[in-house]
Order: structure tokens, then sequence, then C-alpha cells
């Protein structure tokens, strides 16, 4: 690569999280880094995008980097279509989302803003990753995931990535010399066992509050579950091909 | 089955759609129906789920039919929780999304509210079924698709779907006799090209609607796309599982 690669840098917990901060210094050791990242929270926003509001999308400074920012007040896969067809001058050499507090491992690649801006950028034709911290807590430590993300970030700025496929990378909540390494999983199956917290609002009114446990219903050893549980860092390769193809053949036995 | 089939029906439209009431008349011919759809239109909220707010859900009676209708604050993916976990007393044997007023092919169905609730409905075990008219019409004619939704429902509700598994079920804008028939497909490999567009308020302050058109790489002649340009209902078989499995062996070889 002749110049610095383009790096567009995007999350989900909005552009002051201190995952994205950490994100964006790493970035900066690896190229020219333009921040493009939500004016607020979006967790739990899956692949939604704006259709029946505007966009508000400003120019910000934040620290004294020297990646350029922007604020955009809709979801995670808004900022890169922002990105990608308002902000750059070029199409990025890679996107990188996160760092994300908490876990996106298993069926939570489903609700995950944070991977719903790498599949945006995948579908718009650039390598993508997001990454994930196993650590909800602000004040997440996310020092020891920084060498993981540089290599990883570094792979696919060499190798690429096919076209249809980004990443999504796990990091367990340990500390460095605790961290094993990194396996290539697959996305364990598991759900969520819902659990709706029933309340009475100060006038009457009952409403709730969504919560739940993850149940993992998966055993294998291949998975991001028990590699995350076994402190490895997981990388799940994942597709925005949603067809079951094995099941063409039986849906076509259908008398319809 | 001895007893007559329970049907959980939801939408991304909004329980007063037109759509959604067409779902409606058709599935109480089938079964006894239970609804719980989002009380506002939801369109484009892709797998989104309200983790930072509280949900409402109340009983309702929008017409004189024989379901039993409850309407939700959140999002369709929400709909589906608050019935499984809290309105229902068992699992349903089938849920349906829809009639989605514009379509859900191709790469569309990441963006999808409909198919996020089939999605939803999948994960938890529950056959599941998005159906979406290409007509983006508030009063779209919703009649021709009638019989083809009957059907499919009923082939899902005799054969079951496997695990992991959801059908996204697509109808060409067409009457009734210009229909020609079913056809099974993968989803076409396309995108959206975006177009912003850039407005002033009358303050003064920028903002952006975000618009564009969809673009279809793909030539193949099994795709959901093809299907409904040449006069088919398409359906494809949609899995949850992300993971590109086929990709797992060449990530083994990068240097990590």
């Amino acid at each position: 690569m002749q110049e610095k690669p383009l790096i567009l840098v995007t999350n989900d917990d909005g552009i002051t999280a201190p995952g994205i901060r950490s994100l964006i210094r790493i970035m900066n050791k690896i190229g020219d880094v333009v921040v493009v990242a939500p004016d607020s929270p979006q967790s739990g926003m899956g692949h939604a995008i704006t259709v029946d509001n505007v966009l508000h999308c400003n120019p910000i400074t934040i620290d004294d980097g020297p990646q350029i920012e922007y604020t955009c007040s809709g979801t995670p896969a808004d900022c890169v279509k922002m990105a990608v067809n308002e902000i750059l001058n070029r199409k990025p050499d890679i996107c990188v989302s996160g760092i994300n507090h908490g876990a996106n491992s298993s069926i939570n690649v489903i609700y995950s803003g944070t991977m719903s801006a790498a599949v945006e950028a995948g579908i718009e034709g650039i390598p993508a990753i997001g990454f994930s911290l196993l650590d909800f807590n602000y004040q997440a430590d996310f020092k020891p995931s920084e060498s993981f993300i540089e290599k990883i970030t570094l792979n696919v700025l060499l190798d690429g990535l096919p076209e249809g496929i980004v990443l999504n990378v796990n990091i367990p909540k340990l500390v460095k010399d605790k961290m094993k390494g990194i396996k290539i999983c697959r996305q364990a199956n598991g759900f969520w066992k819902e659990i709706f917290d029933k309340r009475k609002s100060p006038f009457g009114k009952e409403y709730y509050w969504l919560s739940g446990e993850f149940v993992n219903k998966d055993k294998g050893e291949d998975t991001d579950i028990w590699a995350l549980e076994n402190g490895y860092v997981s990388i799940v390769p994942v597709q925005f091909d949603l067809t079951a193809h094995h099941m063409i053949q039986k849906l076509n036995e259908w008398d319809l």
C-alpha cells in the first residue's frame, strides 16, 4: 500500500463512548482516520435505518488526535451510508466499528448496532470489522484489547475479505496475560430468555422493561461462546446473504 | 392437528395498516388469531429491540373479527417477545408478519422490520413467515395475495420448518390472473445506492433525507428479484446463523 490506508471508524454507543475513543487511538497508528458516529447511544438498534425522519451530520472535535470526526443523528447503519456517500472523497480501505461495551457473540450479532455498521460497510463493498469487549461497564478497560485489534485490522488490510463477508470480533474481559490468543469460530446457537419486568407508573399505567438472560444451546467447542469462555478472542466471519441454501431443495418438494 | 392452530400476527407498518388487516382476515380462516403489533409505523427498523426505554402494551379492538389484539409501543421484534413471554398462554403454532406495504426482497431483508419479527419468532422456536407486497401504496390491493398467503401458511403448518429457518415471501403487484405461481429462490445480491437529499431548515440548519435506488448486481434466474420481475411469488428460506462457514478454513490460514 503506497499511501496510508483510509479508515472509517464508527460505533453504536455514541461518539463520546470510551470504546470508540480507544478504537480511534489504535487506528491513528495504522492510517488516516475519519470518524462518523452516532450522537447518542444506539444499542440494540439492529440494522435500523432512518427512513421517516431527517438526519443531521456535523463536524466535531473531541480530542487533539489527528482524526477527522463527524457526529450524526442517525443509527450506526445511517452513519456508514452518510460517510461513504456524503463525507469521504474515496471509498475507505476498511471500516471498523466499536469497541462495543458488551458482547456481540452468538445471536447478539442480530441485535447489534455495532455489527450492523460493519455489515452496512460490507454491503457497500468495504472490508469491515466489528469489535466488542465483554464488559458493559462504561469505564471498561480497553487496554488489553488493543494489540488484538491492531493485529486483526492489519491482517484485513493486507489480505482483504471476500465480497459479502465481514468479521465479528469479541474480546473476553481479561487482563492481557490471561488472554490465550485468537480463535476463528462459528456463531453459537443461543437465544435470550426474556424477562418482562412489569411496573406501574406514578399515574397508575402499566409498563414493562425488557430484560432477560442469555441461553447457550450449543455445546460445540468451535463456537464464539466457547472461545470467549476459555480465554480466547473470537472471530466469526459473518455473511449477509441470509439464504438458507440447503433448504431450497426441500422447499421445492412442497405442493405450492 | 386436533385443535385449531394458534396464530400470532404482527407487522412493522403498525396495527391499523391495511396490510395487517388483510393478513388477520386470512388467518381467521385458518386458526385462532392473536395480534400483537406496533402502535406506530416501524419501517426500516431492522432487528431493533428496545433496551433503553420502557414498553407499553394494551388490548385493543379495531374491527368485529374474532381475533384478540394488543398494540405495543415497541419494535416488531419487541412485539414478538412480548407476545410469547407475556400475552400468550402457549407457544403459537406459527407467527406471520405483514403484509408489508413494499418489497423485502434481496438485501432489504436486512433492513426489514417485517422480517425481523419473523426472525425473532424463529429464534424463539416458532415457525414463521414474513409476507410483503411490492406496493408501497397505503391503499394497495392485497386481494390477489390472499390465496398465496393461505397456501404457504397451510404448508408451513402441515410440514413445519427446520430449526433456524424462517420464510421471506414477496408478492408481485399484479392482478390475480397475471400471477404465474410460486418460486423457491435465493436472496439476490443487490444493494441500495444512497442519495442524500441535503436541505436547509427554516432556521438555516442543514439536514438530510436518506433516499436511494436499488441496484441488482445479480443476473441469476434463481433469485427473488428475478422471480418477482417475472410474475412469480418468491419464497426465500432465511437463516439467522450468519456464520460464513466456508470462510472459516481460509481465516485459519491467517497469521494471528
